[in-house]
């Protein structure tokens, strides 16, 4: 009964066993092997048009990078007050952009509401120095707290930063989750929305470290090979994290992974909604629920071998909890199975 | 015939059969989960004393981050001349000490000479701000020309660190090989000479991607935990650096893989050196033979599949080279075969 | 009729006498000359205690560097959400701590509220390392919006940074108006209500260019005389700034500058009160007054020669215009003169 | 009889009367006021093409800022061995620029070797993402041992830079000793040349703190004036900086001041070349004269009032110093009189 984190979950056998194929023998160094370049090609394939990838080691170096990639002196990137850049990565972001601001949008359902972005950019007059300058909107898909923008909500965020011409990234740590839940392609869900950089995740999926930087525009990125290795993220045998990603995209298996963590996260959902003892905080749309219970049944769950993190209401929910009650967030991944759900749900009885 | 260089070898079975065998079921992520610890604690049986350990995913991390967590305002690491850290690493020292600089010291045979260090930190008078303030000393063991430095020389040099308040660095990126082939534990070839922190290498000698920093005095890492995570190094599922080090550190396996590969160069010196067609640059201490040939010698062993870089005359010998001569680095690695050492000497003569 | 800010008033004739006649002859550069050694110990008598004191070339200087001396990898700043250093200097915090996040709090009346202060600082728990680390807490005296901290109030956030062990900064750009109008030394309104470091501005307040940092202990800003040359902040004729101070210090001149101009604002504050055409957004406490009109009134005093800026409703006070009315901010300056005032109360009617 | 830096006088009377002049009535802030812009029509004057003008504190900020406004990841910056930006401004244009290196070049005379230039620059092949990329060219003209680059020598170097699309920054701390020296106009010794950017100081010849950021190519500065802000430089009253110029550069009072200090070098060196207890190291071509005296002698002139400063011989120079000897700089500036240099010599003899 784990549902802590989805990368409390090892990798899958077949991500394993592809990298122990994969790995033996002699190949180019810095991410010129054969392997490498194809899964930069299969990159291409996947988002139907010519794009660049750079393979890194975290999501954070995958959000802090895309933010160097198109960095200004006195920037802001305007993300959700809840988005992973904001909250979990201790400055990542703003040091490797030697202190690009992350400027906090409000939103309900943890995603950012696009008149409100445009408030907020609103108030960086052109040309105004002492402000500092607009320079990106960041959005996370899934979100933080486990739902989804819509293609017309990526849309309308897209819209706002168009006018202000200020490129648009995605933070997909839980890329193929909303994916699968939404039944849109890569594509569908990024450049033909109006998304520019993506922070592609599989780590949490099934890899152990394979994480990439996709930009849509090559051009954009001429820079980055020169900026991943002054962030040492240049891996001399990259091969491992290529062949964790041919592994992971061959004939599906991240969208199954994908789908099988938000089957498991909707199964959970359907077990605290019909239950007496907690309720669902929000719907959960990918494989991340929230619920909320008393304290009391919370602490029992705990005793009985589940695993979970307690978590802070967002902003948008004030009043969510009464005194007693306690949030939980409920991560299910690749390796969930229904026993331990069903075991849940009814401990939780 | 690949002696590039020992990163393009991938990774020793016994290390990829342990990963796949330790990185299945649930385990908890950022560095906490047991087989964390258990490496951790590896580590001081392994330096004979409590040190503190930080896994990260690249040498140039373990390099930045180790100046990172001594940083000053203005302040100057010297290192030799031909330092991976000056030479080699895209700036990413200075990047992550915001400016930090790297002061070129010389020395014969790729190794800091300690009256040239003591003059180039004397020029640097206490208080006099302009110039900036010494904060480290770093040295390459095994060099980047692949000598050794003697225990005494190291001594001699931390003896020079240590009058002037200044903790010594060593890159250790073939820590193992230097370690097999001066017959030394860690513990006397660090801090019992006088090392404070060791980028402690394991990527070039079997693994895909394991590095460590380690520090000799733990209170003096006490904020690297932000640091690493900041950096964008600090793994999610970090137990896939840990199983790498299980299986590297266990019976010897680290060792017995530097000493093969320290045994092919042997070898393959022994060749140059009674070849007419070649002669050594100096002698071959390690895993790393540097040769000088004609270059249409050079030429015809490309054309026979021989896999080798040219390499930069140093700047303690600018007279090595004839004009129709280049001088060929030759790298070793727990994969080099003998038969591929023989082959490449017979096509040499 | 200006208005605009402190800062389009020139320098006050005393000072630049002063500094005409400092300025010849031959001195010690690089703040080491007798006039710099005795304006540092100027500031000591003035704080009545030993203080460290730096001088820089302008107020966003004293602020990033203050936060430079304090810096920790990850670390978090907690200001206003309407704080100069967070709208005003163009991340200039952040690029001089290389990342450090400026963290915003509520409050009325420009005033950080103590209860959201510690709310705030709760959400890092200790050791917590992805969310980063408290560092600083940092107040303005007097306020963007021309209000007062009282030394309760002062005492109270002082209460919560020492909690958690944290230094509490004063940006006091408009430091004399706030002493001239509480009626404060220099040491009541800071250490011994528990502020650390002071950014004390003078250029607001009658010279060209006079800013200093002060540090309350100072063993705390050891590093600064590296940290301000690295920020290119050390000028080598600095007595053009010790001059400035020494004429500004002299026999209260400072004190009755700030007074004057604190008169002016009361006098304007006084006019509008009693006007029936605009009405006081909130009390003017030191040399500011923000006033509601019509936006044609308002335009109807510029076009008759008044300057001053329209200002942002603070977050606090959404519901503070109609659609048709505008919100201006009113300066007073050592410059002001009691004819402008009338002149532009009378226009206003 | 003061030779120990030009940064010792104060400030010129005229310089300081118009200052006093300037200074008092109301002007628009932060580098808009009209005489903030006549000064940059000045310039542009001055340089006899549209150039962007950015006044700055200090030659620090001048320099780093301009390594700033084209930094490039991995930049490297090639300077002479003891160019200033290199070894007094406490790692500034590393910090400005996020660690962008800075890479000797030797030379004889204090000036680039463009030979050497060449094959530095040669060290980085395009694209070989490890050692980093070239970024810019910098020279210092006078240079920091009281040399001057010829025309020839200065367009040489340009050609260098130009070849591999390098930027040519010249360091212009005493910008005005050599245009007078030279007898050439501010256009023929920079972009007619081949120059792109000029730290153009005034402040050690006879202002009190008046610098300015020059780009030949207004479009490459696009982004300075936020870097500018970010960095702390833009002064709210910047008319204190602009008046100080508008002094400066009226009726070539600038030429005048700098042909005096250059004089009275050539006084000092005339006198020195002529005893017998001294010797040049090398012709004076400013106001910067370097001698070789015995230790004993130079104790003496130092008991007898005379102000100057012990240098240590440049790299070029190894064998320049007898055991006994010591090499002394002497600079004359506006401010030095032709009784203090005469007494000086006699005191010599």
């Amino acid at each position: 009964m784990n549902f802590a984190s989805d990368n409390w979950a090892g990798t899958h056998p077949a991500i394993a066993q592809h990298l122990l194929a994969a790995g033996s023998g002699f190949a180019v160094p810095y991410g010129n092997s054969e392997l490498d370049r194809n899964i930069e090609r299969r990159f291409c394939e996947l988002f139907e048009r010519e794009v660049a990838v750079f393979f890194v080691g975290t999501g954070t170096a995958a959000n802090a990078l895309a933010l160097a990639a198109i960095n200004r002196p006195g920037g802001v990137t305007f993300c959700h007050r809840e988005a992973h850049m904001l909250e979990d990565e201790c400055g990542a972001p703003e040091f490797f952009t030697h202190g690009a601001r992350l400027a906090p949008v409000d939103g309900e359902l943890g995603k950012i509401d696009p008149a409100k972005l445009a408030a907020e950019i609103g108030r960086f007059p052109p040309g105004f120095i002492h402000a500092g300058q607009p320079m990106a909107v960041s959005i996370t898909q899934a979100t933080e707290i486990g739902t989804l923008y819509r293609p017309d909500e990526i849309a309308a965020i897209a819209a706002v930063a168009r006018r202000h011409r200020l490129p648009l990234h995605m933070d997909g740590a839980r890329f193929a989750n909303a994916l699968a839940a939404l039944q849109l392609t890569p594509a569908q869900m990024t450049w033909q929305l109006g998304v520019d950089i993506v922070s592609f995740g599989a780590t949490k999926n099934g890899c152990w470290c394979a994480e990439a930087l996709v930009f849509m525009d090559p051009d954009a990125a001429k820079d980055l090979p020169f900026i991943r290795k002054r962030a040492a993220q240049l891996f001399s045998k990259s091969r491992f994290i290529a062949a964790q990603f041919e592994a992971y995209l061959q004939n599906g298996l991240w969208l199954e992974l994908a789908g099988h963590a938000n089957a498991m996260a909707a199964r959970l959902q359907q077990g605290i909604a019909a239950s007496r003892r907690a309720r669902l905080a929000w719907p959960a749309e990918a494989n991340e629920v929230f619920a909320v219970l008393e304290r009391s049944d919370a602490e029992r769950l705990r005793e009985a071998g589940a695993v979970f993190y307690p978590w802070n209401p967002p902003h948008a929910n004030p009043g969510l909890l009464a005194e007693n009650e306690v949030l939980l967030r409920l991560v299910a991944s690749f390796a969930t199975e229904a026993e331990e759900v069903d075991r849940f749900i009814e401990l939780l009885q």
